[in-house]
Formats: C-alpha cells, sequence, structure tokens
C-alpha cells in the first residue's frame, strides 16, 4: 500500500493501469496514481443495464454515472481510458450469483458474455488528493490499508428490479477541519461530492465502525468526528438485496484508474 | 407571454401544469412559474431507450438527465412532479415519424404505447429567474417570444445509433456582463450550465443569428455578445439526422414545468 505521493510508483492512471494488467499490483487503490479519476466497475446482462442506469440517474450520489459501454464491449469511451480493458485492468474482480459472492478473481476474461454491459461509477479516492492538499488526514492511506464501508439503514430510490440499501465509506476528521472536508469534497459530486452524514454512525444503523461490512478497519483518534460519504459499492449490496442471478463488480477498493485528472471534474 | 415576473399568472410548477392540462396556456413555458425547474421531454420506445440514455451520459451538457420513467409510464418521479402526467402536462407536443414533424399535438394521449419510455433533461429556462435576479436581459421574455434556438457544427459523442448535431440556445448579453453570465448560469450543470460557446456564431456554423432553427429570432442591441447554451432540442436534431423512426418530444419552448426549484440544483 501507498503511504504518500511520494511512494506512489504510478504517476498516471495508464501506468498504474498497466501494473496492474501486468499482475504487478493487485492490493486497492487508494493512492495510486493520486489525482487521477477511480471508478467502481458493475457488469451486468443487457437484459436489466436499462433499469440499472435508471437506478443510477434515481441515485446520484451512491452511483454517479461515468461511462456505460456499449453492450458485448469492454472498453470504456478513449475520453476516460486509452486502450484500457475493463476485463484485466482492475486489481480484483468479484462475481456475484443470485446475490452472493461466488469469487473473487484477478481478471474477468473467462467471464465475460457477449451481452454484458460494463458501468463505471465515480469513486471516492478521488478526492482524495485534493484532501490531502487541503490538510484533511486520509487515514486508510495512513494505515496503507482499505477504506472501510458500511451498509446502512438508508434506502435508495427504486428502479425496475433495482433496490437496496446506501452503502457508504467513512473517513475520520479532526474537528476542526470537518467544515472544510465538506467544502473540498463538494466539489466533486462525480465522485460522491459531500458526505451524506457526519458524526453518530447510529443514525445511519451503523453498530460498530470498527467492524466494517467492507473494507478495513481504522482507528479514530480522540477529537476526532467521523465522516460518510456515499459509495459505489452500493450497487453490491443492491445486487444482494435483490438476490440477482449474475453481476461482476470490481472487489471493493479495488478500483479502475480512469485517464482523466480530478480538477477535470471539479464544479467550483 | 410574460414579461415579468409580477405578471406571471402561475406561481408553482404545479399551478402551471394545472393550466397548461386544462388547456389555459398553451405557448412557450420561459418565464412561468419562474423559479421553478423546467425540462425537455423525450419519449422513445422501450428497445432504443438504453441506447438513448447511454447517450445521455455521454453528452451531459445537451442533455442531463433528470428522469427516467419505467417502461410505459407517463408519470415522472414523485420527487420531480406530483400527480403530474406526461402525456397532458406539456403545453405542446411533436410527433416524430422517421426523423420528420409529423404532427404538432396538443396532447398525446393517443399517441403513448406500452413500450414508451419517458426522459426528462434539464431546461436552460430554469436558470432565467438566477439571471433575471443577477441583473442580466432575457431577451426572449422582454419580448414576449420562444428562445431562439440553433443547429450547430459541433458534433454530439455518439452512443448506438444516436448521433448528430448540438443544438444551442442564444441570449445576447451585454459585453460587460458577459463573465457574470457565465459564472450565474455556471451554478446550474442539470440545466445546461455555463455556455458551450461565447460570441462569433461562424465559429458553431450559424450563419444568420436573424433565421433560428426553432423558436423565434430577437434583437440584438449595440454592444451586446450573443452567448450560447447546449440544448435539450439536440435530441430532435439527433432524431432528424439518424431517420429515427418514432419519437414524441415537446414542441422546442414549450416544457414540462416541475415541482422542485432552481436553487435546489444550485451546486454552489
Amino acid at each position: 500500500m501507498i503511504l504518500d505521493q511520494n511512494a506512489d510508483p504510478y504517476t498516471t492512471g495508464q501506468a498504474a493501469r498497466q501494473a496492474v494488467r501486468a499482475g504487478r499490483w493487485a492490493g486497492p487503490t487508494a493512492g495510486l496514481a493520486l489525482g487521477y479519476v477511480q471508478a467502481n466497475l458493475v457488469v451486468l446482462p443487457q437484459d436489466c443495464a436499462f433499469d440499472f442506469l435508471r437506478f443510477c440517474v434515481r441515485n446520484p450520489k451512491p452511483c454517479p454515472v461515468l461511462d456505460v459501454t456499449a453492450p458485448g464491449s469492454p472498453h470504456p469511451s478513449s475520453g476516460w481510458a486509452q486502450e484500457a480493458d475493463l476485463r484485466t485492468d482492475l486489481p480484483r474482480y468479484w462475481l456475484y450469483e443470485n446475490g452472493q459472492v461466488a469469487a473473487e478473481l484477478r481478471d474477468i476474461v473467462g467471464h465475460w458474455r457477449d451481452d454484458a454491459v460494463a458501468f463505471l461509477l465515480g469513486c471516492s479516492f478521488t478526492f482524495e488528493r485534493a484532501m490531502l492538499s487541503a490538510g484533511l488526514p486520509v487515514r486508510h492511506l495512513e494505515c496503507g490499508c482499505n477504506v472501510p464501508m458500511f451498509r446502512t439503514n438508508r434506502c435508495c430510490q427504486p428502479a425496475g428490479m433495482f433496490q437496496g440499501p446506501l452503502v457508504v465509506s467513512m473517513r475520520p476528521v479532526p474537528s476542526h477541519l470537518v467544515v472544510q472536508a465538506v467544502q473540498v469534497t463538494a466539489r466533486y459530486p462525480a465522485v460522491h461530492g459531500a458526505p451524506v452524514h457526519i458524526g453518530d454512525p447510529a443514525q445511519l444503523g451503523i453498530a460498530d465502525l470498527q467492524r466494517p461490512d467492507y473494507g478495513d478497519p481504522v482507528p479514530i483518534y480522540p477529537g476526532e468526528v467521523p465522516l460518510f460519504w456515499a459509495c459505489g459499492v452500493t450497487s453490491q449490496a443492491v445486487a444482494q438485496a435483490i438476490r440477482l442471478p449474475w453481476m461482476i463488480t470490481h472487489a471493493p477498493g479495488h478500483m479502475f484508474i480512469t485517464d482523466r485528472l480530478d480538477v477535470e471534474l471539479a464544479i467550483a
């Protein structure tokens, strides 16, 4: 794992993707090619792709759509990534069958289908360079682990067959920097934007911050407040909730890294 | 037509929709229920709806998606409009057949299909309250006519069968207020946001500003600069370009008025 920008061996999204494709990087992608836009992957059969895209439109906080491939194509738009292949360019994948994780995979070449449609949804790792630049801590980078993620008691707006709970990522922030954290991340709505909740995890139905549903736990120091951002893993919790027959996603925290920079997405 | 906010007889989106549905309003909707979010309507058969939604994702400036109905349903999400019916609640509709306007209609009850999917795309009329509040002129409101719209020489990003030219709306702005016009409208990306072009219409392939492709011409006074915003009528130019067999839209300038306020969409 990467502790700071100086230790990052990959200076561009393309370099990071090449390392992943060659098998030289298989870990979480937080801190990798810092400043390049990172994305959640959701691969679905074409027959439910339209309803899923409607679900994303209705739930733009957890599911901000960056790109959607043509049916059967594993290649994102060239504007997002040159010479990329979504079957090989993520460090780890999860294969969902009937809503359960059936396998963790290093590539999905053998699982690709002619009717597969791939969605790229913005990931909050994207705004971590801006957080660091603003003097905000990013605990999972300090700890060299994955970000902690939690299923909440909040329901998404349903669309067609798709419904389920909101998933959030959590970052602890010193109380005197909470306003700053809201302002910095609000500039990036395409990668989840401002937090959905500040403080008491019980209000989101989270019982224990040290037991995340996805990713790793991180310490919260005295004087710090947990901040919760909408997370693209929501799509995986939805698949679980509705027992979706077939879906492939990234393994939580193991994202697709694009060629675009965070600053291209900043809104103000 | 409405010349200023005081003359607007409809104080809410719902009141304006009721007037439209009852046949009491059949004109363009600029200036109506000023401050409420207005939307373009696109109705397509389900079999091309997914490709059209992918087209919108790739072209968020002209086609910012606000809502997509379930196949067969003419009712938008309750968050956008309570008790609304997209078959009756717009002042005028255009029925496209093989890419040509086959009919202008006051309602589309008799043309609705079981496989129809309705898209609501943000409309720039929404940010005209903010323009007026900032001291910017809105010439088509002053003149009591429709906004002028033009097909341009810029191509949209294609998706599936959908491809075609960008359409823009034009508002003249005194040169000393051009920066202000950019800043004010940039706050509303869900309704086209900042202009796509400032100044010389020839750079967009527009030969004569007094001969718009849709809507009405407006005067441009000495010292004013034409500003061009991406326009949802792009979807109609696309239908024409690809000779789409069947589509229903609003008549340009005759929009769907929602229950949400412009301020809910402002990003900064």
